[in-house]
């Protein structure tokens, strides 16, 4: 009888290892969700609970949830008795992750669409298992001799996070007050300098979901995907220092860039995604194709499923 | 607070009708899995549960699941006396799906690309919650006064399942022997006439995957997706019997097609998908974007996540 083992492919190896907490650590750690004003918005690991058992009047942790104390009224209450909090660890040198403080705040929402719960710095997120939203733009060619091809960039050595790592042409984190197409295009034309007129054509194409994790904590991704035709003669410029360089891969050359370990592996599933949308991965050539497009789109929705009190009988599914 | 019932869009609301099972059934139904030879091939009701008790020699119903006798030694006799017990269910009336008794069978697989367990008549796979994969083609036009279009068919009246109901342009089950893309084109020869030339520039496009249940039984459904291009001159033409009508419809009106009851639930989620993969479904229309993608790959391989004996440490992922 066949193993999985046995017949796993180079994008299935892949989608594993940016799934490493789906796979390995969701069914084994005993993780709680964290709870904020009756909604799960994130989940902790025992070993970060261990740290928060300090704090009993800014986190309760009981026997299946931690629970921000509901006692605190509002977003801004909310907010700076996090960040009180997370300070301390900084200066105590509590978590690895805070080292690399952003000043840089994510909202922590329990439906993207509604009203954000509390702010809190986007390096303490991973802490509590926040869930992350991005963009990602593939920008594409169609050249005469090599065929289809991708723009890639390779990460300024100075990011904070994934320095010097192969990346996709654009992405970002959606940010506070933008919505998800304008933030796509923002970003095209800072980190790319793509011209506005060449931008009319961006085309949204799903969203990926997957659940990595890393020394540094836990990251359930979402990515809002676009397809960016782009013509021969364009060449990507970076405008915000972020970008060591820009480089247009074959299809045979990416494959063998996406199996390396230099490239971020947070931002493989886009790649894959494309590969597949665009016919380059098929039922003939992948043997785990149905599996692969399942650890494209991981159940963040299902995991974080504990619902709001209004949502009677209608479970955050 | 906004509740996800607030904000539903008709897309996520048709995705949760496909989904039946996946967000009401399988959080409250107490079902087990169905194991054969050590592997998880299926899932199985209570109300199924209590007629498999009368046949123990076969179906041996332990705490946690239900097995299929390990003492029989290979595929036919599997076979066989699963047959010998749907026999005489059918001759009883047990079971409603078996009315439609298909003298057609699906083979029972662990894995897809492994050598199949046993096979039973298609009516009965979904007592058992089988798996099952098919494959569907989008073919569209860019019409240079509608835009982008869709052929769909209308299903014979007289078909076994969902008669007259509108449906993708093809369509159908992976039968033994063919490969995936093998099966496609069989079909778009079959079901729509499509000649060769034109089946050339066919696209692999991805794979939805679904859990529905009905009166008859529960369908954890795989659809491996195809786009083809097709000539603004060509219309599409059945040689089986099978399809009432062909008829091409812009996005306005397939959107409003699949929002009424005509359509098959099932072939609905190859729709969406097709509409979010071409841009009309974008997050800016959409609040539910990153639920609705997750909707159209729901988990089915961690559903069905008891591993094979020699799957050590990688379980079914």
């Amino acid at each position: 009888m066949a193993s999985y083992k046995r017949s796993s492919s180079p994008f299935l190896k892949i989608a594993k290892k940016f799934n490493c907490f789906y796979i390995n650590g969701l069914p084994k750690r005993h993780c709680k969700p964290f709870v904020v004003e009756g909604h799960q918005v994130g989940l902790v690991r025992p070993d970060i609970m261990v740290e928060l058992l300090r704090y009993p009047e800014v986190f309760i942790v009981r026997p299946d949830s931690v629970e921000l104390n509901p006692a605190f009224r509002d977003f801004d209450e909310r907010t700076a008795r996090v960040e009180q909090v997370l300070q301390e660890c900084r200066a105590n040198n509590t978590f690895v992750t805070l080292k690399g403080w952003r000043n840089e705040c994510y909202n922590v929402h329990s439906v993207l669409t509604d009203p954000p719960l509390l702010r809190m710095d986007r390096s303490a997120t991973c802490l509590f298992g926040i869930r992350n939203y991005g963009v990602t733009i593939n920008g594409f060619v169609h050249d005469s001799n090599k065929g289809l091809c991708l723009w890639m960039q390779r990460r300024s050595p100075t990011k904070e996070t994934w320095p010097g790592k192969w990346d996709n042409m654009v992405s970002g984190g959606l940010s506070v007050g933008y919505g998800v197409i304008e933030t796509a295009i923002k970003e095209a034309q800072e980190e790319a300098g793509i011209p506005e007129n060449m931008l009319k054509d961006i085309r949204p194409s799903g969203a990926v979901s997957f659940f990595f994790e890393s020394e540094r904590g836990l990251f359930p991704n979402t990515e809002y995907v676009f397809d960016l035709k782009l013509p021969c003669e364009f060449t990507p410029k970076n405008n915000d220092g972020e970008v060591e360089t820009f480089d247009l891969l074959s299809i045979n050359e990416l494959k063998e860039l996406i199996a390396s370990p230099d490239f971020k592996t947070t931002s493989l599933p886009i790649v894959i995604d494309f590969l597949v949308r665009h016919g380059v991965i098929s039922p003939e050539t992948e043997p785990n194709y149905a599996q692969l497009l399942e650890l494209l789109h991981v159940p963040l929705q299902t995991i974080y499923h504990r619902a709001a009190p209004s949502e009677n009988g209608d479970k955050g599914l």
